[in-house]
């Protein structure tokens, strides 16, 4: 019962506020207001999670005094915590700190349940702490013969009175172990709750004898094609502990995604076997983040995971055949949630998996992930977000609508079916500048800052040497190679006559371009072919048209912004990709990169449960747009391999660079350009 | 739309009835009348559920003329079905007959979703079929480029439209399959649906290619201390299909319950051997009756299982440590429904196992069972419920209230602990009479009809021969001893002077009775001594006491009916169970058998999910008394060894029987019918 008369208790940074008591414990005022205040031992004074911080003094915006005395004395439990832990001076533990007069409380952020996540990147969307399992200690009562229930029943019952949680069930993995644990800690014990989503009810998880003073924690994977990564995140702080990853043991039944759909066909038990490869490859990483961190793998209670449909098919266990072929289809394109024990996991028996949904046969949960961490479908401005891979995935629009779709870029932005073209790793060549005048290289090897010209150069690369171009670099070079004039508009290179250069020479049919050569010193020579062009070309030609695609059914000429998605989109230069005409016309500035946005979708889902069902709803909302059916984007992709394929497409270039008015051909290789590349 | 003149269809036995359209088929005219009528195709013609019985001509209690041509005429579906498979005359597919006139439609009882299953007892409820687990015949469409879905979602889609089933989640095991299954029945499918219950959501947990033929299954499971026996059951008819029994292999770690508790106790992994056991054991009957049945093991989804609290943790996995000592804590009471993987079954991967609530630390599922099967709590006269094993469970109640207690009978019912005591099987001694006069006996052993005075008996048991006194021999045994005054009211049996008869005879200190001798010809013999005597006065004393402390509390002296449930249950005489004083004073046509009411409740549970929420409920109002902790259970104990310890709380007795006055009290053994037995 409150009174007008009795104290007034003021929260910051909420506002809430009410009349409570004389006597009332901060933490009780909290939660009959509502405010956000953390506890796991529910005010036993066990946990300190629940540290305020009290002003005094006058507060005229609030229209009170706040006395010396408003709050009941520091006392012996407090005294103890901060001897013990980390408790900074002026805080109080609201479980301890009993009303006395009006007051003004604030609860610092590490104090809130849902506590902001921060994220690097300035103009991100915070993360909101609201995982889908919880810590709640509890006192049980005893077994009475003279009223019997069973152990379970009484520490549910005892769950729903002090923490008003629902009627839970328990996972069959916590009975074992439950009646030994609760009378080694007395009655008293701590449990890991999962509190329920649209596939599994609340129910008890795990349970520790007595007050348990760690942590519990989630994996967010990012399953690519080449790479697995995760990160190791504590569900109490939203703070990622620790991170690794590893190469996709896949890689050995095919490099790209369609020769391992060819793997699972031509090989009887393919499938079956790249599925094993790809479970054990992730038991692999998070054993390996377990010992990094120190974190037990049995306190790992939930796994977000995201990849590409083959990626998905072939971990679920389901044969991606259907994948490969017209129309595509997804043996199931909403999100799954399992067992984790389902997919043979190593980690907590009761933990659970969830996998973003698909958008699209094409399109798959690593995009869903990407909507979930740039939500275009939130953006007031025309976005386009580009993940680049082996296929792009390409997304365009704004809060009233958001399109999407594949497109079959090929693997050459990573690196690969280029002559010189090697992952991003030290040696590589990442960074290109050519003197329009000498059509002289210099450069940036990985691992090293200083470019090829500078003093000390060769000492900086000593170690890893140069090995080749990575995919960010053959983009700078194609596109330097066009500005200084040693390829033409169509894509060939010219020859040393045509462009005053010996480093052009003839290399077969065609002409190549030496970038370094290190034959002397029996070290590599890296050169440029036309047919690493005609590479490029393609891939560019398949992004943009994908783009163009996505402009055409929106009805839209221009986009606002561009938001390059993934570790490659990263490293892009936007100027060279204007210059290639990668992606659409558009101010430099507003073209940014989102880092490994797939892998922040992953762990948002996996910090915020409430994230899982808006991306849900979401992706259900979301236009597919299936490329290969499209007439349009056939008539894109023809007319868009030229660099740059119409300079009235691209205004802005006459902003940024002059494009010399060069054309090498002489007959030959007029089709080179136009092959298309069979969807991979 | 339907109109008051389109023609009238009148539906029995429900009585519905509405008017519909011309060329309505009956099959959705019931469906809109909400008229039970089955269908696995959904209107599709293929799987003849939906047969239906016209009646023609005049209806003068539902005021309607049935015309011969009320119907549409008899079509290539019906003539395909009838020559193939069985449809009686008169009878039409309710899919295929459509309405042309006022038509009278009998519904009968096969082709109703939730038929009654008929039990064999007159009296017993009829159980109504309601299982977990339908089967649904579904088309799916077909993916489709423009608008990308994943298989699954079309499915779940179709489920949705054609049978209004909520948004289906699918088990894990249906995902890998998936997509081959579809294509294969050319998006034609039937699907296993799990409906959903308090445990899980609703989902697709199996599914055919094209019209599956089949039907699937469940397991009713009697987890007995000595012996399990399952019945497997047709889902869709509510039949037993087959059953088979194994004993326990627990057996091999002791006898009876409370030996299992010290096993577990002694030996270190010891519970973990016995939980081993047991379901192997289980594995092992199911493989059995798969191949009695040449039911596939996969197409059981569905398992019920009862038994006592012991048992229940060891098959969960849960050490019975607690149930050895006070407070007898469970370590869960509440019903428990887990994925039968959990407990490492080999049936369907799907398939989720109920286990029925326990009643209270010595009240198991298995009594939950009983309650389910016999349902006190529905009873308009005040009855009292007995199940005797090695602890007899008792309740007693009625519509307002039911009162449950524990027993520690101890194993001499089921002929353990009695010197030629003995299993029931052939060879027993099952049945006894006495002469008063001479005080020789004839019996019945099992496997012969003949009694043993009778000519062709030796004959007739020629290849059992006489091996021992079974259980309810046993009862009859010493009641028959006490009526031909052999054995006295304390419990003592006369030398041979005090009974006049040489089968009496000086045995140690005691006496004992000679029943059968067979050592002329190398065989057995079979006597009961002072100390068998002493072993019944216990379990019968423990049985009384038992039910009368439920009188007290229920503040009776008498009560209305007395069941006897199990298979030891089945086979007592009430006469004799009346003169031993193990069952309170009752009108002996009062005294009723229900057989296995567990296996019974068990298969009530499994063929019926409303009824698990049902008895849920029931064991939650059930007053469980612990005798344990009873003083008034103790007194009555003690008070109640005598046979029968006083005639006045026997009336019933003077209509049946004269008890002769004897005493054959020398001084010795005073106490001997007084030690208490520790619980079991």
């Amino acid at each position: 019962m409150t009174k007008s008369n009795d104290p007034l208790v003021i929260f910051t940074p909420s506002g809430k506020r009410g009349n409570f008591p004389v006597g009332t414990p901060i933490l009780t005022a909290a939660r009959k207001l509502g405010v956000d205040l953390d506890s796991v031992c529910g005010g036993r004074g066990i946990c300190s999670k629940c540290q305020v911080q009290p002003s005094y003094g006058e507060f005229a915006k609030h229209g009170v005094t706040v006395a010396a005395d408003a709050l009941s004395e520091w006392n012996a439990v407090e005294e103890r915590y901060k001897s013990k832990r980390h408790m900074l001076d002026g805080r109080r533990l609201g479980c301890q700190a009993k009303v006395q007069g009006n007051v003004v409380i604030d609860v610092p952020p590490e104090s809130q349940v849902h506590k902001q996540v921060v994220r690097k990147r300035a103009e991100a969307r915070d993360i909101t702490l609201n995982p889908s399992t919880k810590l709640f200690y509890v006192e049980v009562q005893e077994p009475d013969m003279h009223d019997p229930s069973g152990d379970l029943e009484r520490l549910v019952a005892a769950l729903r009175k002090d923490w008003e949680l629902p009627e839970l069930e328990v996972d069959f993995s916590v009975l074992a172990t439950l009646q030994s644990r609760l009378r080694k800690g007395g009655w008293k014990v701590t449990c890991a709750v999962h509190l329920g989503d649209d596939y599994v009810s609340p129910r008890i998880i795990h349970v520790w004898s007595g007050y348990y003073e760690g942590s519990i924690y989630g994996m967010a994977v990012d399953l690519g094609s080449t790479t697995i990564a995760a990160h190791l995140c504590d569900l109490r702080t939203g703070e990622v502990v620790a991170s690794s990853g590893i190469m996709n043991p896949q890689i050995r039944f095919g490099e790209d995604l369609m020769s391992r759909v060819s793997y699972s066909m031509m090989n009887e038990g393919g499938a079956d076997e790249m599925t094993v490869a790809v479970r054990t490859g992730i038991n692999d990483l998070f054993s390996e983040i377990s010992e990094i961190s120190g974190i037990d793998l049995n306190l790992i209670m939930d796994v977000v995971l995201v990849c590409n449909p083959v990626m998905h098919h072939l971990f679920l266990g389901i044969d991606p055949f259907e994948l490969g072929q017209a129309p595509f289809a997804l043996a199931t394109s909403d999100a799954v949630s399992t067992r984790t024990k389902n997919l043979g996991m190593n980690i907590h028996p009761a933990s659970r998996i969830y996998l973003l949904p698909c958008i699209a046969g094409h399109v798959g949960a690593d995009a869903a992930a990407v909507t979930l961490s740039e939500a275009p479908d939130k953006s007031e401005d025309l976005v386009l977000l580009v993940d680049v891979g082996t296929n792009a995935e390409i997304q365009l629009g704004n809060k009233d609508k958001v399109l999407a779709c594949s497109s079959p870029t090929g693997p050459a932005f990573e690196g690969a079916q280029i002559s010189s073209g090697q992952r991003a790793a030290p040696g590589a060549i990442e960074h290109v500048e050519i003197d329009p005048v000498t059509k002289e290289p210099r450069f940036l090897v990985i691992g090293s800052d200083l470019w090829s010209d500078e003093d000390g150069f060769a000492e900086s690369i000593a170690s890893s040497g140069i090995t080749g171009i990575c995919g960010s670099g053959i983009i700078e070079m194609v596109a330097e190679m066009r500005i200084a004039g040693i390829v033409d508009g169509p894509g060939l290179i010219g020859s040393p006559e045509q462009t005053g250069t010996t480093r052009c020479f003839l290399d077969g049919r065609t002409h190549s371009y030496m970038v370094f050569d290190g034959s002397a010193d029996s070290g590599p020579v890296i050169t440029v072919t036309n047919r690493d062009i005609r590479e490029i070309q393609m891939a560019k030609a398949a992004l943009y048209s994908g783009a163009r695609l996505l402009m055409d059914k929106f009805e839209v000429d221009t986009v606002d912004r561009i938001v390059l998605a993934g570790a490659f989109g990263a490293h892009i230069s936007p100027k060279h990709a204007m210059v290639l005409g990668m992606i659409p016309d558009c101010a430099l500035d507003k073209v940014t990169s989102a880092g490994n946005a797939a892998g922040t979708g992953a762990r948002i889902a996996l910090l915020n449960t409430e994230a899982r069902a808006e991306i849900e709803e979401t992706v259900r909302n979301i236009h597919k747009i299936e490329t290969a059916i499209e007439p349009r984007f056939q008539e894109h992709f023809v007319n868009a391999s030229a660099i740059p394929n119409s300079v009235e497409k691209f205004p802005i270039l006459a902003t940024i660079v002059t494009l010399p008015d060069v054309n090498f051909n002489t007959g030959g290789d007029k089709e080179g350009g136009r092959r298309r590349r069979r969807r991979g």
